[in-house]
């Protein structure tokens, strides 16, 4: 079955809201085998909401609508959707009774505009609000669909998930819909595609398997879609794709799905019972900060140090102040003396450290801003990585962090080359 | 002048990314007397596509477009724009020299699906991209208006902001919209209305002012919009209502429109030539980051240290063992001790430090989860604050950052009282 999400609300036409009800709703009618095809938000006005329901139901096998369905005067898709299916209002007595226990409950005033949102399109089936007084009501018409919900997010998420998903899980067409995201870091979205190649060759030319390429400042992520009746197939052309992507790019692939990279080094810090220091400068805590949004990182990460200024690289890592001097805060030399120091001084097993220009200013024609060295120390060596992350100063700190951490993924996972 | 926005992406079909492009744009259009009647979503695919462009061309005066201009298989925008608008493409050079310097300025290696994103419409106005190889296009048919952007945000924000909105405001046909937003925090939502009261004794009766309370984890924002054809009521009701609302709650708005209370405590510490220290156990290095956030911000802020474990505490700020093993290591006593070593370490004039449990783990009922101490210190005195932060690790962060930086402007502002 397809889709359309319509979402009604000025407070989304002027940007003051951004829209997160069609992201829920699609991902969850994705679980059932309903195909999301378009996405459209109108405002509080009649006629454009008639034209959407109208085009809408028109083209797709399934309607979802939210928002206009409160007690105030702007709310109006009750009215307009008695309209749109030729019915009348009628109370509804279950809905009555939930909104009056409701009231109770959280000590509220039973006003006039609170008892009259059981009042529901005589033609519908009610769908039950557990959070909030609106009722949803969901429309049949020759086997097709139309709900409509409140915009309230938590209502209607949990609308969806107890009573929408359940009633369309029994009533899609058999086609299923699965995805599987590879997260890649470390290489270019161009370079990852020219490695990938012809995706023919593994997507298969039946149509049933596409591959999308998302890239942002963490990465590039790749993700797998198939479709198809037959879920056995939909699992085993996951796994070959996914097979064939690893095969050509293995390396750059540190998670799948909703998976960070601070959760992926930090279970592999565990398994191997070793622990992180870090020191910062040009990233200012950023890569303290992810390690530690990691629930139970207190296990590994033991400190880390940012050294913003000269004298705190002397001082809190022993980084001599001759050698700065000689090749700059901003170089491979400090970088390197920056991980040893902080290994040194906390006695971790591990340190990386991170120096560079985030800019705006600060940088020279033989250190531009975007410069960034990558330190890494362990028992075995010590080394520092060479990276040019741009001029936007919070994508720096944004790359710079992700370089830093995939360097100890790969040391973690004993690659051969660390780099590139 | 009326809009659509069309939005672009299977990824967002499927729900794995929430639309805030929409929002952004809309926001923004609104600056300049352009407002937003509708937003289309649709998937990479032909059909929809061609679909939604006439569709929204034949309704509206302004159509603006973000996704499906990256290099690979799956970005289709470019060539159905050019179908749409019956042209074919051209080398813009002025692109290629920029994707060329980008190249260089960033250490990529210059591919064809890099070169061929200098490839643009021949009848088209090229917007130029800075932050990305992708650039937008602009096409005019009789004082109607098509506008295609990257739909990677960081670009499209740029691209909005430095050409677009500049473009259109000497186009927009009278009604004027602005809106200031003053950006409060220290105080919650219900107590902020009660001490506000009654806002038609400011806003007026006539219907050009509206207020918007807009809370979420950093604090209570106050959206102020004035939508008026006269410029200059429009900006004497902005001026008389900010003045309402500040002699009502003066001392919990640190900030106004978009700035960040990172960018508030920078520059007073700027102007009152004093240096920062910071001592971070459960936000990890967060307050560093956002401090670090401000360009310039190695003028004022010497070192932080992420003391996570209690040997770091001891080690690099000088917590006597005994101390923690007496009040723990999330106790007032402690957090004042952080504080004031980190000022000893850094000599710096002024340091904070924060101690507390972000959970999920950890808790007891004596110190549950959210229970936080931030500490200051500075020549005159040494003292820590009591605050509880709720039980998600991430909006902890949040919170207890924002608390930490609010205490510092109150301290720079010589407030009587430092808490409440």
């Amino acid at each position: 079955m397809t889709a359309e999400i319509i979402t009604i609300g000025d407070e989304l036409l002027i940007g003051q809201v951004i829209n997160s009800n069609q992201a829920f709703i699609a991902e969850r009618f994705n679980t059932v085998g309903i195909v999301t095809e378009r996405m459209t938000t109108v405002g509080d006005s009649d006629v454009p909401v008639r034209e959407a329901f109208a085009a809408a139901f028109a083209r797709h096998d399934v309607v979802a609508v939210t928002g206009g369905l409160g007690p105030t005067h702007d709310d109006i898709t009750k009215r307009l959707v008695c309209e749109f299916f030729g019915t009348d209002l009628v109370t509804d007595e279950g809905t009555l009774a939930h909104i009056k226990e409701l009231a109770q409950r959280r000590n509220l005033p039973l006003i006039q505009s609170n008892l009259d949102q059981a009042l529901v399109p005589r033609s519908c089936t009610v769908i039950p609000n557990r959070n909030g007084t609106a009722p949803g009501m969901l429309f049949e018409r020759d086997g097709r669909y139309f709900a409509v919900m409140p915009g309230v997010p938590f209502e209607m998420k949990a609308m969806v998930d107890d009573w929408l998903l359940p009633f369309f899980a029994g009533r899609s067409d058999g086609l299923i819909v699965r995805h599987r995201t590879l997260k890649t870091t470390g290489i270019g979205e161009s370079m990852l595609a020219k490695r990938i190649g012809d995706v023919s060759e593994f997507l298969g030319t039946d149509g049933s398997a596409t591959l999308a390429f998302l890239p942002n400042p963490m990465g590039t992520k790749l993700r797998i879609t198939v479709k198809h009746r037959d879920a056995a197939f939909v699992d085993a052309s996951l796994a070959r794709i996914e097979s064939a992507l690893r095969a050509r790019a293995e390396r750059y692939i540190y998670a799948s799905d909703e998976q960070e990279l601070e959760h992926v080094v930090g279970r592999l810090l565990n398994e191997q019972r070793r622990t992180l220091a870090l020191a910062e400068s040009c990233t200012g805590g950023f890569i303290a900060h992810r390690v530690t949004n990691v629930p139970g990182s207190s296990a590994y990460f033991l400190r880390g140090f940012v050294t913003y200024s000269d004298r705190a690289k002397t001082e809190d890592l022993g980084v001599p102040a001759e050698l700065i001097a000689r090749h700059g805060a901003v170089s491979a030399e400090t970088a390197e003396a920056m991980a040893a120091g902080a290994r040194r001084r906390s006695g971790a097993d591990i340190a990386l450290s991170c120096t560079g220009i985030a800019g705006p200013g600060g940088g020279s024609p033989e250190k531009p801003v975007g410069l960034c060295y990558i330190g890494f120390a362990d028992a075995a060596r010590t080394f520092a990585l060479k990276f040019s992350f741009g001029d936007h100063r919070l994508r720096f700190k944004d790359r710079a962090s992700q370089a830093a951490l995939e360097l100890l993924r790969r040391s973690l996972l004993r690659f051969d080359t660390l780099d590139g």
